[in-house]
């Protein structure tokens, strides 16, 4: 791999920031606010944000670039892909979950569902997600898919996934900002008292969590190695998926890696 | 260009998009809100959300794929470059008003400034774009900086400045959510007036503006075609910004073009 330490560091960073969210949102529900409880008052309310930062941010993230790391390139990829889609579904889990636990307590205490903007980016998140993870499984995991289906959908698939991601953090920093304002009242959000600063600053570990893993998911150089192809599959399942490594495959894995490197940075300094 | 047909109905949707969202922001502060002024008092914060989602979000949008612009590919490259900057440089100029007036609005009303997660991220923004700017400006602009740093910094210069038009939409979804909440009173933003509906739609506009900009952008087969270069400065300003197109220009184009294409669907779907 290309920059090994370079990306060492900052996938270590990420892991960093991204335990560093989880504690900060661990301290604020349970030092700060009410505690964790299903009774349908604030202690159930507060399963909201620690899921949505354990599962929909830090799982999703980690979901993104499993395949980006390197000591993961000597298992199959059709491995990584369950992985992968495996981390996905529970990260969409945990996300279910907490947004069960807002809705019985917005019904607990008559506060209307959905009127906000928060909500609305949240819901489109919530929806797209699953129909993300139904595509990828039925395109990259099911055998019969043809490869120049595979193939087309990539972009799309990738793209996609990052939008989601990307939209999941903005979600969580407008709810940030909605329940610091809804939740301080004596001081209250503009006084600055320590929960506003500590929940701020949580919002900037997940802005900085979402950076690391946009940059790591999109560097060319560190994409796992394609594998070298002698088909598995006789009949018309023609999925590049499908092939085996040969023996021949180390070799070719740092050609192509080198080709690769190259093609990457020739696209990228156009 | 490749797709050339799919190209134009996104730009034409980002630029329908765009121009919704001046529309949706001028009907909020001048139909639902206290007009534009420069007094300090609501009229003057309301020069915030209009020169933001014009300068900071349409421009700085705009600026982004000013490159990827078929019909400009007939300009120079140097020329291209000045346009770029010069949206950049505009964008920036809005935000800065913009910014001015919120804290003019602040001061006014003892509200205390950058106490909110918006203004923190919001900060970091217009701190981190003129900066970007300035490194854009003397990387590629300053004829002196040489091939190998120029490349080298390219994959950092459009990573920055899609983070940073990425965290601008963000902080403006957390900049819609306080306004509704602080200034929608009875009906409240949880009552759903009309206003709210209007700003949330606002806020799906903007993101989905943003999403419509970040696909343009990051679609190789999309990029400008390098020009063929016959270098016109002999000193050590080596520099591929500073070729010339020769006349065997328009033949690269279409070779370089397709050769881009393959290596972006390769580096896409591996």
């Amino acid at each position: 791999m290309e920059n090994y330490k370079q990306f060492l560091i900052l996938f270590l960073l990420a892991l960093a920031v991204g335990f560093g969210s989880i504690a900060f949102v661990l301290t604020w529900v349970l030092h700060y606010r009410e505690g964790l409880g299903w009774d349908g008052g604030a202690a159930e309310f507060n399963w909201h944000p620690l899921l949505m930062v354990i599962g929909f941010i830090f799982l999703q993230g980690i979901a993104i670039v499993v395949y980006r790391l390197p000591w993961t390139w000597r298992c199959s990829k059709q491995m990584m892909k369950f992985i992968h889609a495996g981390l996905h579904v529970l990260a969409f889990t945990l996300a279910v979950i907490s947004v069960v636990a807002v809705f019985d307590f917005h019904n607990a205490k008559n506060i209307p569902n959905m009127y906000s903007l928060h909500s609305w980016v949240g819901l489109a998140a919530v929806i797209l997600y699953p129909a993300q993870i139904v595509m990828g499984i039925a395109v990259y995991l099911i055998p019969a898919t043809p490869v120049y289906v595979r193939a087309a959908l990539m972009p799309v698939h990738v793209y996609s996934g990052l939008f989601i991601f990307t939209s999941v953090i903005a979600t969580a920093l407008m709810g940030f900002t909605e329940k610091l304002i809804f939740g301080l009242k004596s001081p209250a959000y503009k006084d600055s008292p320590p929960e506003a600063v500590l929940v701020n600053v949580l919002g900037l570990l997940v802005a900085a969590f979402g950076g690391l893993v946009l940059w790591i998911a999109t560097r060319p150089s560190w994409k796992r190695p394609r594998e070298e192809v002698t088909q598995s599959v006789s009949s018309n399942s023609t999925s590049p998926e499908d092939f085996k490594t040969d023996t021949a495959a180390t070799t070719r894995t740092h050609l192509d890696l080198e080709t690769r490197r190259r093609n990457g940075k020739a696209e990228e300094s156009g």
